[in-house]
């Protein structure tokens, strides 16, 4: 049989919105999904799980409500479940996140940067 | 509060050994590792776990019984759960696992290769 490896360069040009994650692959019930940041998002936080944030090009940062994180290319941080946060990129920033499936972008916030529903790449 | 992001290289250049995953984070129930490969490892299987590979640094392959994968760096592939596999790097090659917290490296086939628990570095 015929197997391929996912390259994340190659993924992470198939798109240029920013905020908007889209997937490249699934371990049992988890999504492995790629995001270009830039600007500000929104706070918000995921109830039931921790959600980790890997930076593959540039640098951004995790805002908490008592403080802060900065990653740049080659870190990655958790942010615990529950715990509000506002991730803010000043130039355009390259992500993998991985996360459940069906996690969604805004978590409890909702809003217009909301993405329902991520599409595979 | 003063929150620390994980850097994989700095991670990476605090062991020297083969085969032997090193846990760097956890999110829920899974756990993120480094390992060093080189040369041939062992066939085996995750009876009831996928299992992430991500390669960080060179180059390596993932035998399958009906073919195989070749991964450098920038690429992943996710095992699917209950499919033996054996990886193989011709050089030392540096690469990132995701799992469930608990996956034993060997899986199913046991041998002195097998590390029973992962330490934290």
């Amino acid at each position: 049989m015929d197997y391929t490896s996912v390259n994340l360069k190659e993924k992470m040009s198939k798109f240029s919105d920013h905020w908007s994650p889209k997937i490249i692959a699934q371990m049992n019930d988890y999504h492995f999904k790629l995001v270009k940041f830039k600007g500000d998002f929104v706070w918000h936080r995921h109830h039931d799980t921790d959600e980790v944030f890997m930076v593959l090009d540039g640098k951004m940062s995790i805002e908490f409500r008592d403080g802060s994180v900065e990653l740049k290319s080659g870190e990655m941080f958790v942010v615990p479940k529950g715990m509000e946060h506002k991730p803010f990129a000043e130039r355009e920033c390259k992500i993998m996140l991985v996360e459940p499936a069906g996690t969604v972008n805004t978590g409890d916030a909702g809003g217009g940067m909301t993405v329902e529903e991520s599409t595979w790449i």
